[in-house]
C-alpha cells in the first residue's frame, strides 16, 4: 500500500479526567492467565511499509489501542446512550447494535439505551419518528436478520444543532454513529457543536461502508459478506455465459469509489476475464480498448465473464462536469455503468457480426440485505463492544476501527479526511489481474 | 499480542543470481495505472505494538515482502514442479493447488507439474503412489470441492534422504509444500539436504492448519471458513439446550495447542456461556471450579453452552507424563476432553439432583472437509500466486505467509520454532469473555 | 408402495353443528377468479397404485380435504387456543406455530393464544411451566431460528386426565398438538377424554417425525431440511475418505423404524457405496456379508462410503429381546450401529491386514436443530393453516396431512396405528440402490 | 386442483418387442427384501379428486409406472446414446445428465454416449458443434455446478429433418431430451419422423421447466431451488423496505404463464403483501385498484413487499394484440411488467404525495443458474434413471415425470398440449392470498 508519509496527531479528545472505576474485573497484571484492562499507553504503529534499512517510526504514527479501561469516565447507571444507524444497508448492521446493547447492559450495568430511527432523521422532531427503548430481549435475535432494526435514511447529518438540540432533550451522554464517510462528517460536527456548547456527551463512530472504502480501516463489517455473496453473482453469470455460444457474462457490483468488492470477489472465484475498478482508467474503443479485448476472448473461448464496480469508467459516461448530480448524503449519483457498458458491448459485437448472449446481473441490494457471515459478525462484536469501553472512558471524536490487525480509536477527521482506494502499484491490484489475465492498462496511446 | 523482542534474520535463502527476465509483463514504475514488479528490498515491519514513545523499529524486525521479481531465477519452460499435501484436512487445500497450477501454467508458461499423492508417502517407492499430472483442466473446479485431490496422510516426513532420492529422480526443482507445523520441520529438513548435495531445488511452504497456530502467520487458510462452519454447531447446540429444561449444548472444536476456533466461533455467536481453550488452565470441582459455576447458570437460566477446544484441560486427562502417546505426525495424541467433560457434567449433575439433558456435538470432521469459503478462497488464491513467485525467483526454506495484511516471506525455521497461541492478556481473549461473561479463571486459590 | 387394500374409514369428529359464518371472506363460485371455500363433501383417493384395468375405487379409499369452510362452529373472537410441540426438534416447529399464530390472529380474530413449555410436560402442574402468551409480535421472526420457541420434552402424554384438567382449567378450547407417533397417541387420548366429559374441545394433530414415518403422510415437514442436512455429511465423509489411502466414510443418520433419511440423502448425492436400512437386514460376516464386500470396494477403489440408519441392524445388537429398553417416550432405545459397525469395520480390516482410516460422523444434532428450508417452509405454512381450519370448523381427533400432494384430514387412529417404511419392492428402495450399486441383499444364503 | 374428465389415452409407443433380457439382476418376487423389476402393466390413477360418493375411476385414467423391465428392447452394449439439453437454465441439468450416463454405463454397461452441444443447433451441421463424449469420469462432479456442461440455446427445434439425419449419421438410438414445452413439441415431431423412416431410435423426454408449468408433471426439477433462491430475493426486499420509511419492496419473479415460484415462495416467507400472477387479472388504477390498496398498506404500515410473476398483468402492457412479438423458441416475448410497475409505483406515490423508496429486484439469472438443492438433485437422479429404463425397453415418445408421487411414463403429446397453471379455485392459490392478506381480486366493478 502506497505510504502516507505526514506526521499524523492520532490523540484522542477526552470528556475530562476518569475517576470512575470500571465495574469489569479485569486483572492489571501480566501472566496470570486472566484477561486484562488496556493502558492508555498502548500503541501500534501505523506506517509500517518500507525500503530496506530505511527508518520509519516516528511518535506520529501510532495509534491508541482500543479495549476497556480500568478508570471510566461515566458512572455506568447514569449513562443514557443512543445509537444510530445511517446510510445504505450493510450486512452485520444489527450484529453491532446488539453488541453495542449487550456490552452496556451486562458488563457496565447501563439500562437506559435508545435507537434512533431512520438515520439523522430520527432525530428531527418535525419528522416525528420516536425513538425506541433497546434491551437484550429486543436485540437478543436481531443478528440473524439483514438490516437494521433501527431503520436508517440518507442525510440529515447536516442538521448539527438540531441533532444537538435532541440529544440535550433526550438527556443523553454517549452517542454511537453507525455509518460511513457523509455520516462521519455529521458526527464530527456534532462532536464540535457538542464541545462549543461545553456537554458531556461522548461521540464514538463505527465504520461501515459495504465498499470498504474508508480510509484508516482496514476493513469494515458487511465486506467480507458483501465479497461472498458478489462470488454468487459472479458464479451464475459464468454459469449462464458458459452455456449459451459466445455468452458474456456482465456483473456490476458496488464501489463507488473503489473496486475492493470487485477486486476481492475477482480473486476469489477465478472466473473473471475483466474487472474494471474506478481506480484503473480505460478505453473502450480502439486496439488496447475494453471491446478489443473482449472481442479477443470470445473468439478464442467463446465466453468471458466482466465484473465492473459502479464507479468504473464515469469519464465514460459524464462528459461535462455540469452533469454530475448529487444525492441527499451529498454524494454524486453515479451514471449507471453497468446498463451502459451492456448497450455498448451489444452494439459492438453486433457491428462486429458476433452472435452472442449477454446476462447482465446487478446484485447490489441481494448483497447489501443479507445478514453478517461469521467474520463480520466477528467484527462487528468486537467493533461494539470496543466502542462501548471509549465511551465509557469519555473519549469522543473517533471512531474505533481495525488497523494492522489491532483495535483501535481513530480521530473521526481523519477518517473522513478521503477515501481509501485500491493502490493501482500495490500487491492486491497485481495479484487481481494475475487471475483475470487482462491487459496491465486498456489504454490506447495516446 | 505479546512482543517477542529478539534480533530476527529474516534473510531469504536463494539458488543463485537471478539472470532470467520474468515472462510477466508488468511495470516498475509507480503512478502509470500498471500493476508492478516488488523490488527485493520491499519490507513490512513486524512486532509493532508498543507503549507511547517506545522504540521499536530495527533492520532485524522487517520481514521481505512477496510478489513477482523481475528478474528471476529459473527459465520457466524448464521448470518441472512438484506439489504435496500434507497432514489433516483444511478448507482451501485444493483452492491452493489450483492457484499454484493456474500460476505457473498461465503466467509463467511452465508446463510439467505434478502432484505427489498422499503426503510425503507419496515420495517414498515402496508405497507406490503414482505421482498425478496436473494441468488447468484438472485443476479448473476443484476448489468447489473440500479436501485435497492429491490425498493426504501424516507423517513419512523424516524420510528426507528418500524424498531428495525421489525428487532427484524425477528431476523435480520446485517444490511446493502444503501443511502445518510437522509438515514444515519436513520441508526443512528437505531444504537443507537440498543444499547439502548442492541441488538447484526450491522448496516452498504454504501454512496449512485449521487450528490457525502457526507462528508468524497472522491467519491460515481454511481458519475462517472452520469458524464459519464451527459457529452452526455451537447455533444447534444452543437451539437443542434452550428446547430442553436445563439443557447443556457441549460443542468440541478443533485447537490442539490454541484456542482460535473456539475463541473465534464464541465472538461471532455471543451464544455460548464458558469457553474452555489449551491457553487457560480450569479446574473442574470446588468453589471456583467449571462445574460450579454451569451450576449456578442452570439455576438461573435453565440452559447453558460450553465450547471446548480438544487440546484444553489435558492437565485434567493426563495426570502423568508417561500416560503421553504419539501420532504419526508425531503429534502427541490427545485425550477425549469432550467426551471427558461430557461424562463429569452428567455425573456432576446427578449428583446435585439436576434433572437436565446434555446435547454434545463433536462436528470436526463436517467442519475440516468442506470448500473454502471466499475469505479463505482468496487468500488461497494470493498464497498460490506468491509461493510460485517465490520458487521462480530462486528462493528456497521459505513460507509464504500474511503477516500484518501484508504478503510475506518467513524463513522457515522460524515458523516451525514454537506454536502460535492466544495471549491469555491480550485483546481477543479479553473480547471473548466479554461475550461469554464467563469467570476471568476458573481455579481455586491453592 | 405396497397397497392396504381395507375398507378404511376416514370420518372426521365433529364437535357439533356449524353455525357461525366464517369472517373469512372467501368465494363459493368456481371461474371467478377468488379464492375458495371448501366444500365439506371434496375427497381425495387415498389408494391410487394397481394393475392395468384392475378396479381400485371404494367409498373407503377417500380421504376428506381440508381448508376453510364456510361455517364454522367457534365463534372465533371467543377462542382461546393452546398450542403444544413434543418429542425431539425437528426443523419448522416454530414456522408451524407461528403459522397457526398468524391464522389465528389475522384471519379469524382469535386473540387468546398460549404456548405450552416443554411439550406434554408443561400441563402437569406439579412441574411449574407457566404458558406463554402467543402473538404476532412474539412470533414474528422465529422461524429464522432452528428448535421450538415453546421448548419440548419426551413423554407426559399418558398423563390424560391431568392433561384434560388443565385444558378446563385454562378455558381452552382449541388444541394443537405438534409431534410424531407417540405424541399423537396422547393426542387421540386426550380426544377421548375430553369426548367421555362431554366437552368441547378440538384437538388436531400436526405430524412431526424428522424420520418421516408417519403413516398416512406424505412427507413430514422438516424431512426435506433434514435430507438436505445429511448430504452435507455424507459429502463431508466422501471428501475425508477419499483424501485417505483405503478411506472409510461412514455416517449415522436419523431413521429409528425407516431408512428415509439414509435413503433420499443417498439418492441426492450419489456419492455412497453401502446404504443400510431397518427394512432390509444384513450379515456382517460371510461370503455375502457387508465386510466382505466393503473389502472388495476397498480392494478395488480404495476409499468408500457407507450410510447406515440408526435403526439398521438391531438384530445384531441386541440378540436377547430381554436387553430392549425403552425411553420416555415410551420408544425402544436404540442401540449404537454406528459405533457398532465402526469398531466392526475396524477389527475386520485389520484381521485383512488392509491399512485404512475411518471417518464416523454422527451429525444428528446438527440436523434437527437448524431451521426450516423453504421447501418445508411452505409445508408447515400450509400445515399450519389448514390445521386452524380444522379446528374452526369443530373438527377434532384428527391430523392435518399431505396425501397424493392434497391437503386432508386423516383419523388420529390411522396415524398411530402403525409406522411407514420403505418398501423393498418399490421404486425408491430400487432407485437407491441402482445409484449405490450395493448388493441386492447382503444376507448369506442359510 | 381443476378435475379435467377426458377419456385419455396414455398408452406408450414402443419400438418393437422385448426379448434382450435386463442385464440388471432384480428381483419379481414380493417380500424377498431385494428389490424388483417393474411389470409394464402397473399404474396409478391420475385423476383423483372428486366428491364425496363420485366414481371417478375408469380405464382411461391410468398412467403406465416407470422403472427397469426385465425384458429390455435394445442390447445395452450396442447402444449408443444422444443427450441434449435445450432452452433456459434450470437448476438440476447436469444432475440429470450425470444420472443418464451413470445409469447407462454401470447399469447397464452402455459405452458409447454422446453430448449434443447448445441444444437442438448442435444437431445442425452448418453450425459446427461437435458433439462431446460423455463417461463417468466427464460428469462425476458437474453436479456441483449450476448450468449445463453441454451449453443450451433456444429454437431449432423445427429442423426436425435435419436433426433426424444426425442421428441417423451418428447412428444414434436412443435420444434424451431435456427440455420444456417448446423443445418437447420438437421432441415429439422427431419421434414422428423416426416412425416415418422406420427407424429404432427411442425418444424420451425430461420435462424442464423452471416455472413449473407442465401439464402431467408434479413438479418439474429445479422448481425447488428456484424457490429457495427466490425467497432470500424476497427477505432482501423486506429487509430493504422495512429499513426505510415507506420502503416498498418489488420482486420480479420467473412464471411466464403460470406463478408457481412467485406463490410457493410467498408461501415460504410470509414476507409478502401482494403476489401478481399470470393466472389473476388486476388493475392498477381505481378504488380496488392494486395501487390503492399498496397505498393503504404504506399508510398503515410504512413498508409492503410485492412480488410479480414475469406473466402478470401482460394485459395492462400489450393493448394491441399487434404488438405481440416471438423470440426463437416461438415464445411470446414478454413486456417488462416489473419495470413497468416499479415505475408505475413511483408515480402514483409521488402523484400522492408519499416520500418513499422503491427497492426493485430482479433475480432471475442468479436463481436459474445455481446448482440443484437436495430436493431437486434427488427429483434429478430418479428421473435420469428412470429415462434410461424407458429407452432400454424400447418405449419412445413419452416423457419420463413424476404424478401423484409416482414416477410414469406420459405420452409426449399431453404434455406438450397446454401449460399447468394455477387453479385460482384451488388450495395452492388460497392458501397464498391467506398468507399475504391481499384482496381476493383487485378489479373494479365494471
Amino acid at each position: 500500500m502506497k505510504r502516507d508519509n505526514r506526521d499524523f496527531d492520532f490523540t484522542i479528545k477526552t470528556l475530562g479526567p476518569r475517576k470512575i472505576l470500571s465495574p469489569l474485573k479485569l486483572s492489571t497484571k501480566i501472566g496470570d492467565s486472566k484477561a486484562n484492562f488496556v493502558d492508555d499507553n498502548e500503541r501500534v504503529l501505523y506506517q509500517i511499509d518500507h525500503k530496506k534499512g530505511e527508518k520509519i517510526y516516528s511518535e506520529k504514527n501510532a495509534l491508541e489501542i482500543a479495549g476497556p479501561r480500568e478508570k471510566i469516565y461515566f458512572d455506568p447507571t447514569k449513562v443514557r446512550a443512543a445509537i444510530v444507524t445511517c446510510g445504505g444497508l450493510s450486512p452485520g448492521l444489527n450484529n453491532v447494535i446488539r453488541s453495542i446493547v449487550y456490552t452496556l447492559w451486562y458488563l457496565y450495568g447501563t439500562r437506559s439505551i435508545f435507537g434512533i430511527k431512520y438515520g439523522y432523521h430520527g432525530f428531527l422532531p418535525e419528522e416525528g419518528h420516536e425513538p425506541i427503548v433497546l434491551t437484550p430481549e429486543v436485540v437478543s435475535d436481531i443478528h440473524n436478520l439483514g438490516g437494521t432494526i433501527l431503520g436508517t435514511s440518507r442525510g440529515g447529518g447536516d442538521r448539527t444543532e438540531d441533532i444537538v438540540d435532541t440529544l440535550e432533550r433526550m438527556n443523553i451522554n454517549m452517542l454511537f454513529v453507525i455509518g460511513g464517510d457523509g455520516t462521519q462528517k455529521g458526527a464530527r460536527d456534532i462532536t464540535n457543536e457538542i464541545e462549543k456548547r461545553g456537554l458531556k456527551i461522548a461521540v464514538v463512530g463505527i465504520p461501515k461502508t459495504i465498499d470498504n472504502d474508508l480510509y484508516f480501516v482496514d476493513k469494515t463489517f458487511g465486506f467480507d459478506t458483501a465479497v461472498e455473496k458478489a462470488v454468487e453473482a459472479i458464479q451464475s453469470s459464468h454459469t449462464e455465459a458458459k452455456a449459451a455460444y459466445n455468452g458474456v457474462g456482465l456483473v456490476k457490483l458496488m464501489g463507488r469509489h473503489s473496486g475492493f468488492i470487485a477486486a476481492h470477489a475477482t480473486l476469489a472465484t477465478n472466473l473473471v476475464n475483466f474487472v474494471l475498478i474506478p481506480e484503473i482508467p480505460f478505453d473502450l474503443e480502439g486496439p488496447n480498448g475494453f471491446l478489443t479485448h473482449l472481442k479477443n476472448r470470445l473468439l478464442h473461448k467463446h465466453h468471458a465473464v466482466i465484473v465492473v464496480a459502479e464507479g468504473a469508467g464515469q469519464d465514460l459516461l459524464i462528459k461535462d462536469p455540469k452533469d454530475i448530480e448529487y444525492d441527499e448524503s451529498g454524494n454524486i449519483k453515479l451514471k449507471d455503468i453497468g446498463v451502459f457498458l451492456k448497450n455498448k458491448i451489444a452494439e459492438f459485437l453486433k457491428r462486429e457480426g458476433i452472435k452472442h448472449k449477454i446476462i447482465y446481473i446487478d446484485p447490489s441490494y441481494m448483497i447489501r440485505s443479507i445478514p453478517a457471515n461469521s467474520s463480520d459478525a466477528r467484527l462487528c462484536a468486537r467493533l461494539g463492544q470496543n466502542a462501548v469501553h471509549a465511551a465509557m472512558s469519555g473519549k469522543t471524536g473517533l471512531l474505533v476501527s481495525q488497523v494492522n490487525n489491532r483495535m483501535v480509536h481513530v480521530p473521526i477527521e481523519y477518517v473522513v479526511e478521503k477515501r481509501k482506494q485500491i493502490d493501482p502499484d500495490g500487491d492486491l491490484w497485481r495479484d487481481v489481474i494475475e487471475t483475470t489475465g487482462q491487459p496491465l492498462l486498456m489504454k490506447n496511446e495516446q
